[in-house]
């Protein structure tokens, strides 16, 4: 079998995880053909992930596989969107067929999980990387944008912030394992899309976006891009059983504050939807309010502004649109 | 400025070059937002671009972003579809602002010409690479596969083959500039989607893509697909003198059978609809037919078979779908 039979032998089976009704045509040709519904929008985009940069170098092929696909997806749930395919554009330094049969599977089971199916791609040689654009429609109008955010709406999160951030250490092998530190580990390598909740927030949420570059900065976006200032209570910070664990109090908040890679959903709510996302059995976390002005300052048991440690996670590696 | 200004800054230009008609929501958010027109089906294509396996690392950033965006686009013109809008996830290994500007330059005028606006992306840090994700919309169940070639149609080619590969010594230095030297380099850094012979071969061609594995690997594609056999005439192989200046007449056919990155259209066409492609002033050069049974079939002069040195460009740098 050469090469390209091999790599083609391996993606037939993430290819055909989900009988799309959208893709007209998939991969094999020199596009695939989607169908977007009338009335409906395409949801679009793209993230890559770098080898020692964004996964540890020598991350096991099938929990890269299932994180790298729910990390793009994620963008279509904070869009209000419901995920139809996706392409991967796949960098090896070498075609290893059990490195590749790993990663596949990985993939697989998160396509089947979110109800994408794999429509085209590229394999190329190189120091690893992947890129995943991933597609998804929206009824006209109704996709959850930055933009809508206004004051005297709620600020509120889908779950426990901090997670994936507190799983790096024992990611990258630093610290023994310990109570807590599976489910930690399980956040950082299997985040679960917030597809429910992001298209449950049509029509209510006036902002939204996923936790990726950390609550502050992430926080940052939605400000900006409302023309608004969002105000974080502090002691409102959801923080997991197994984070407080391994980490304490203060560190597990500075984390749930300044760590990325949580994927769960940020969005600003008008107090009066809030009973019924909650009705509608939606994870709903009040953790601040919106007011006029700009910036996101962050409050303490009293209300009083806190300088945090961390304005966010911002460097180089993740610039997201 | 910080990093994520900066690149900011300079992919501005690309996204406003055109304000694309199906471009609801572009750069800045989660996700993009397209519309696709009632009655039209969205193609997408992912390519990726690595240097010193797609380009030399040293390539001017001008170029790049220049040729980078053509190649996509290209399986586009293959499908007979519309361009619409790209993402561009870029990784870098650091942050230069004068490479950025080049570079954003070159996008900025392929995108121009080709009429597609940037609407996402992501920017990383690591070994210089590209993927582009090129979207397009078409007319439903008119878009050109690979699959439709029938006995008894014409295999044809939108233009000269060879030149990309021609250039190719060029490009690295090994040759010293020549007569016809400087079109075979233009042809490599600056081709040009055959968008206007794509959309005139809907309705008309039977089977179509854009030769980037090289003439003889890419009639295999065809032949696979359509469950035909494809015989190509060695002598009608459309060669430019710029190629044969450079090459000879015995290399020259050699690059236009085996040679990759030519980015013009193969297609198959009923005889019948050959004058009224060539009334609309597209170029078409006949070069072989279709037969049953199966392969490329390369012919003498005399119509006898020849054995081709190379049988086309396949190593696993270049898996395209």
């Amino acid at each position: 079998m050469g090469e390209f039979e091999l790599i083609r032998h391996y993606f037939a089976a993430a290819a055909c995880a989900q009988a799309a009704d959208g893709v007209v045509l998939g991969i094999g040709d020199d596009c695939a053909l989607l169908q977007v519904p009338a009335g409906e929008q395409l949801a679009v985009s793209t993230d890559t992930l770098v080898a020692g940069v964004h996964f540890p170098a020598g991350a096991p092929g099938e929990l890269l596989g299932q994180r790298a696909l729910a990390v793009a997806v994620s963008d279509l749930a904070a869009m209000g969107a419901t995920p139809l395919a996706f392409t991967l554009a796949l960098t090896l330094p070498e075609v290893c067929s059990a490195w590749l049969a790993d990663f596949t599977a990985g993939l697989e089971r998160m396509a089947r999980q979110c109800g994408v199916r794999l429509v085209g791609g590229d394999t190329t040689r190189g120091p690893l990387s992947l890129t995943l654009t991933v597609f998804g429609r929206v009824p006209a109008g109704q996709a959850l944008t930055r933009a809508g955010a206004r004051p005297g709406d709620l600020l509120c999160v889908g779950g426990a912030l901090g997670n994936a951030a507190g799983a790096l250490s024992f990611v990258l092998g630093e610290r023994a394992e310990q109570p807590g530190s599976a489910e930690l580990l399980a956040h950082y390598w299997s985040p679960a899309p917030q597809l429910q909740l992001g298209q449950a927030l049509r029509g209510l949420a006036t902002a939204a976006l996923d936790v990726s570059d950390g609550l502050l900065a992430d926080c940052g976006h939605i400000a900006r891009a409302s023309g608004v200032a969002l105000l974080v209570e502090q002691q409102r910070l959801p923080l997991s059983a197994a984070l407080l664990a391994c980490m304490g109090e203060q560190s597990a908040r500075q984390l749930a504050l300044g760590g990325g890679d949580d994927y769960v959903l940020a969005f600003t709510l008008p107090a009066e939807k809030l009973d019924a996302l909650r009705a509608m059995g939606q994870p709903v976390q009040v953790i601040g309010r919106v007011e006029a002005g700009q910036g996101v300052h962050l409050l303490d048991a009293e209300g009083r502004a806190i300088e945090p440690r961390h304005s966010g996670y911002q460097h180089f590696g993740t610039h997201r649109d």
